[in-house]
C-alpha cells in the first residue's frame, strides 16, 4: 500500500538524476545502523487525527510523522496533501501505511482511532467494540515500537488508556492518555476571559474522569501567584457556591457544545496532543493533568483505574504525580470518578 | 449574534471579581484611540478556511483573528474550539460574527468563501454564483477595513481576485490571489523529493492560471545555485521532454487526486496562504507566485486578467514582479493562460 | 553618519540592476504614509544591549529593529554583525545612527545606556551621572517616538525608571522598568531546579527594589497550583526559615556572582527584556514583576516611587498590577524598600 | 569543578522536599538506560561559542548544552547565565565542565576554541599553536562522543577542520567546518539589499578557503528563479567585471571591518552555526557552503585539503556535495584556494 514520500514518476531516468546530482566526499562512513531521529506516530486520520498530526507539523515536534488508517484513500489523501506543504515547512518525513509497518521505531505513538457510537447503542457496547479496535491495535504497535511512549486520546480516553496499559504489556509510566488536559485549558480559558488576562498565567486543573464526573480543583487555582479562592473571601465579594459551578458546567459542556456546533472536536484535542508531546519529546519535565494508573492516589483503591491527576511528564512518561492538596470534597469527587472508571473496567473483564 | 470571547457567565459578580483583581497604576493615559495589533479576518469557515485559520494562530502571525461565515452554528463551533486551546498557545483574540462587524480594521483579508458545484451544473454557471457571492461580501469587507490587503483563495481563484479588485475597488496591489502559490510548493515537494534534498532548496515557479493551463518554468528552475536544464544538458542525461511534463501533470493532478481522495484540500492550502499572510503582515519582501494584475507582463494585453507571476510581497501588498526570463514555448504558454481567463472575465460583464 | 542597512557599493549601475529587476503592477496605489510595522529601538550597544537586541532578532519579535549609541565604530560593527545573519533569519530592518533619528516612531525603546561606576564613586554620585546621561537621552526620544512604550533596563532601574518617567511627560503606564523580571526567574529557575521541574510551572515573584532590598513573596508561590509554603507545612518537613532565605539570597547574589564571573550580565537579561517586548508589543495581557509607578499600594505613600509590582502587560504598557495579597511581613519589607527608593528620588531633586 | 545546573543550596531538608513533591505511580519502568535527548557541545566560551550557545538555546535546537571552558570562572559566569533564563525558555538542560566530563554522548561537538594572534607573531606560528591545542582537545571530545558530528568554528577553520579529522579519526561525513557559509550569508545580504528583496529568495555561495582566496560562484547566482549573470546581459545592463568584484570584496572584508569596528564578530557566526546545527540534528538534507574533504572534486588532489562547497547536510554529517558547474576562471581559483591550503597542511607534518 501507500508507504513512503517517495515518487517513483521519473522511472530509470530519474535515478540518473539523483545519484549525480550530489556527490559523495572520500572516507565517508557506512549509514548508521540506528538513526537519533524523533518520529511520532498517529493511528486514525480523522479530524482529531489530522488535527495531531498537523499540528504537530507546524510545531516541528518530530523529524518523522507516519500516519496509519485502515482507510487507505483517506490515508493517502491526507498524507499528500501534509507532503505538498513541504516548501512552506522545515523539513520532515511523512509517511503513511494501512497496516503498522510505517510506525517501527516510532518514538511516541498517538492513538486516536476509535469507533463511533450507533444510534440507539448502549455506551458499554460502544466500548467493547472499541475494545476490539484496541485488540487489533495496540499490540502490533507496541511490538513496532517496543520503547514508545502510548499516548491514548480516543474516547472514553480513561478506560481506554488503561486498555491499552493492558494490551501493550508497558510499564505504566509508558502509557498516558490526554484525559482533562484539554478540559483544563478550556478551564484557564474561561477564567482568564473572565478576568481579561492571559490564560498561561492561570494555574488550573480538571482532574478524575475526563467527562461528566470529572473534578475542578478551585482550591488549587492561583492566577500570577494569587489563590482565587482566599482572594475571593478576602475581598468579600459576593459569589455564591453556584457561581464557580457554573463555570466548571461549562468546561464540562465544553466538547458537546462544539459537537453539536460544528459536529466534533478538533483543534483544540490537536493543540493539547501537540503540548504534551513536546513535553514528553522534549523532556520538558513540566506539569499536565492527564490520565495515568491512579492506584494509590488520595485513597484510591481496589482496582487499577487511570485517570486524570496532575503529572510531571517527561522523556520516560510519567515521572511523577504532584502532591497536590485536595479537599475533602474533591478527594471525594475523585473517589467517586476512580469508582465509575473502575465499574466500567470490571464490565470489561479485561 | 455571536460576538467575541467573552463569556459572561459569572454575571454582575463576575464583574466585581474582574475589577477587584487587578488595580490602574495611578497617572496612566486614556486607552489609545488606534491599536497598531496585526489583525486577520477569514472570510468562510469550510476546511479551507479553518485550516488557514488555525496554521495563522499556529504560527502567531496575527494578535486577533476574525471569523466569518454565513453558518452561525458551525461558525461559533470553530471560535470556540480554536478559544478552547488557549493555555496551550500565545494569547490571541478569536472573534466571529455572521455579518462584516467582527472584520472592522483587518490588514488582512482572506477570503476562502465560495459556492459548490452542483451536479450538471457549467463552470460558468458556477463562477457566476460565485461572482452573487463576492457582490455581497467583497465591498462591506472593503469598508470595513479599507486599509487592508485582500486576499483571494477562492476558486477558480484568477477570475474571482479581478472580480475581489473590481468589487472592492482597491489598488491592484492590495488584491492578491493564492494562484499557484501552493502548485509550486507541490512542484517543489515533487522535485525535492525525487532528488532526496530539502524542498527550501529549490527555486521552482508555477505560474499563469491555477489549473490545467498553468505553466511550469523549467528554465529558471534552480536547487543549490544549480539550474536544472542546463545540469541534465552536461550530465548528457537521456531524459526526455516527457519526463519534466510528467512531473507538472501530477502537479496539475495533485489538488485533483487530494480531492478524490479526501473529499477535499486543506492542510496545504492553510499552510500556502500562511505563508502569504507572513511575507504581507511582516514585510518580509519575499517572492511568491500569486495572482496579480498581469496586464503589460509578456506580451500579455488586450483586457485586465489576474493570474500567477512571481512577485514580491511586503506591508503594501504585492511590490512588483520579477522580470523572470521566459522561454518563447513559456511565453506562449503563458499568454494561452491569460487568453482563457480573459474570455472567462468577459462572459461575467463586470 | 552611519544609517541604515543600504550598501551602495554598485554605484549608479547598481540602481539600474535594482529598477529592472522588479516591475511594478499597474493601478498600484502610492506608498502608504504610515505604516504598521511594528519598530523596536534599543539604545545603549553594551553586552546588555545586544544581548537585547540579538533575542529579539532571533525571537522575530519586530520588523525593524534601530540601535543608537554614542560610540559610532562599536555601533556599526553591532550592525553589520547583525545584518551579516540576514539568509538564516526573517527578514528584519536593522537600522542605527549615532542620533535619534534611527529611533523615529518606534513602538517600543528600551534604554539599556549607563555610566560605569568609577572606582572610589559614591552610589549617589554615579546615579548624579546616569540622571544627566538621561536628561540627553530620555526627551528626544520621547520627541521621536510620542506614542511608544519605554523599558527601562539601566541601573539602579527603579530610580531611572521614575526619571525616565519624568523626564518623557508620558503617562505612567507607558513608563516601564525591568525591575524584578530577572531576579523572579533566577528565583523560578532555583524553585524549580530544586525540586527538578520545569520553570514554566513556577509561579514566584520577586517584587520591591532590584536589588538588595528586594522582597521574595514566599507566601503566594504556586507549583502545578500548589502553594509551596503551605504544603511544607502539611507535610511536616523540617525546613527552616533561614533556607527559604537562603534561596532568595541566592537571587539577590546571582547578577553579583555572574558579575565577578565572567564580567557583566548579559544573556538573561536580554532574554528578560525579549520576554517584556513580546508581552507588551503581542498584548499578551501577562503577568510580570516590573518597575511601575507604586504609589498608593500596599500603604506606599509619600511620593511617587518605583518599583518591582506583578503588572499585567499589554499593547498599551501597564494594564494594572495584581492584587496579591502580602503577609504583614512581605508588606513591611516592601514599604521599606520603598523608603529606599524614594529617598534617592528626593536627593536628585527632580 | 563547576559541573551541572544543580544547586544544592537547600542541603538534606531539600532532599525532603523534592522527593515529596512529586510521587511515583505504579509499576513504572526502571530509568532508561540510554536516552533519546539531543546534546550539543560548545567548546570555547568566548564571543563567539556563547554566541552560538546561546542562539541554540534561544531556537531550542537542544535538550542539553554542555560548555566546555579552561577558563572556570568565565565558563560558570556564561553557565549561570544562561540558567537564568530557565522561566523564559523551553526547558534545556545546561551544564559546563573545564574538562570533557560534561560533554560525553554528545550528538554535535562545536569547536570554537583557538589560541590568539601574539603582536608579530607568524601566521604559521599560530596556526601550529592552535594544533598543538587541538591535540589536547580533540581526541578526549572524540572519545566522550565517538558518534558525534564535529563542527569546527575556530580559525583558520579549513586547515584545523583538516586537522580535527586527522586527530579524531572520524570519517569524513563527520568532520566538518563553519567555512564559507557565513560569508555567503554575507554575500546574499549584500545582493538582497541591494535589489530590496529577501535575502532567503537569494542561492549564492562563496565557495573555496574561508578567507583572502575565496571564490564568489556568479555563475550560479539564482534570485527568485532568475539567474543573475544572463539577467545582467539580457537586460544588456552597463555593469563592469569590477562591481561584481567589489561585492565580493565587501565580503571577504566584512570579517575584517566588524573586528575593527567592535573587536571581534559574534553574532553572525552564531547563527550561522546554528542553521548548521538544526541542518544536522533535524537531518533536513538542506545545502550549506560548508569545509569538507574536497580530495577529487574540480580536479583537487595530490593531498586531503579540506575547503568549502556546497554540500548537502543531514543527520548522518555531510551526505554530498552538489554537483554545481564552475566556469574555468572559477575551478581555476577553487584549485588555488586549495593550492593554498595543502601547502599549510603539508608545513604541520599531521
Amino acid at each position: 500500500m501507500q508507504k513512503t514520500a517517495s515518487s517513483s514518476t521519473l522511472g530509470p531516468d530519474g535515478l540518473n538524476i539523483a545519484q549525480s546530482f550530489f556527490k559523495p566526499i572520500h572516507n565517508t562512513s557506512p549509514p548508521p545502523t540506528t538513526t537519533r531521529n524523533t518520529k511520532i506516530s498517529v493511528v486514525g486520520v480523522g479530524n482529531v487525527g489530522m488535527a495531531i498530526a498537523q499540528t504537530i507539523l507546524t510545531q516541528s515536534l518530530a523529524d518523522e510523522i507516519a500516519l496509519v488508517d485502515v482507510n487507505g484513500d483517506k490515508l493517502r489523501g491526507e498524507m499528500l496533501d501534509l507532503q505538498h506543504a513541504a516548501a512552506f515547512l522545515p523539513r520532515t518525513k511523512i509517511s503513511a501505511s494501512v497496516d503498522f509497518s510505517s510506525t517501527v521505531g516510532s518514538d511516541l505513538v498517538i492513538v486516536t482511532a476509535g469507533a463511533r457510537q450507533i444510534v440507539g447503542e448502549s455506551r458499554l457496547n460502544l466500548l467493547q467494540r472499541n475494545v476490539a479496535l484496541f485488540s487489533k491495535v495496540v499490540p502490533p504497535l507496541a511490538a513496532a515500537s517496543p520503547e514508545c511512549i502510548l499516548l491514548v486520546v480516543s474516547n472514553p480516553v480513561d478506560v481506554l488508556t488503561y486498555v491499552a496499559w493492558k494490551l501493550s504489556g508497558f510499564p505504566s509510566n509508558r502509557v498516558i492518555g490526554s484525559g482533562t488536559n484539554l478540559d483544563s485549558s478550556r478551564f484557564r480559558f474561561l477564567i482568564a476571559d473572565h478576568l481579561d488576562l492571559n490564560a498561561q498565567d492561570v494555574q488550573a486543573y480538571i482532574v478524575g474522569e475526563h467527562g461528566d464526573s470529572s473534578v475542578a480543583l478551585w482550591s488549587s487555582i492561583s492566577v500570577g501567584g494569587v489563590p482565587i479562592l482566599s482572594f475571593l473571601e478576602r475581598q468579600q465579594i459576593a459569589y455564591e457556591k453556584q457561581t464557580l459551578e457554573k463555570i466548571h458546567k461549562e468546561v464540562v459542556e465544553g466538547a458537546y457544545e462544539v459537537i453539536k456546533l460544528k459536529g466534533y472536536t478538533s483543534w483544540a484535542i490537536g493543540y493539547s496532543a501537540a503540548s504534551l508531546a513536546r513535553a514528553i519529546l522534549r523532556d520538558q519535565r513540566s506539569i499536565h493533568p492527564v490520565s495515568v494508573l491512579a492506584k494509590g492516589f488520595y485513597g484510591i483503591d481496589g482496582g487499577e483505574p487511570f485517570l486524570s491527576l496532575p503529572a510531571q511528564l517527561g522523556r520516560s512518561g510519567v515521572l511523577g504525580v504532584t502532591n497536590v492538596h485536595l479537599t475533602e470534597d474533591e478527594e471525594n469527587q475523585l473517589r467517586e470518578s476512580a469508582k465509575t472508571i473502575l465499574e466500567l473496567q470490571t464490565q470489561l473483564g479485561i
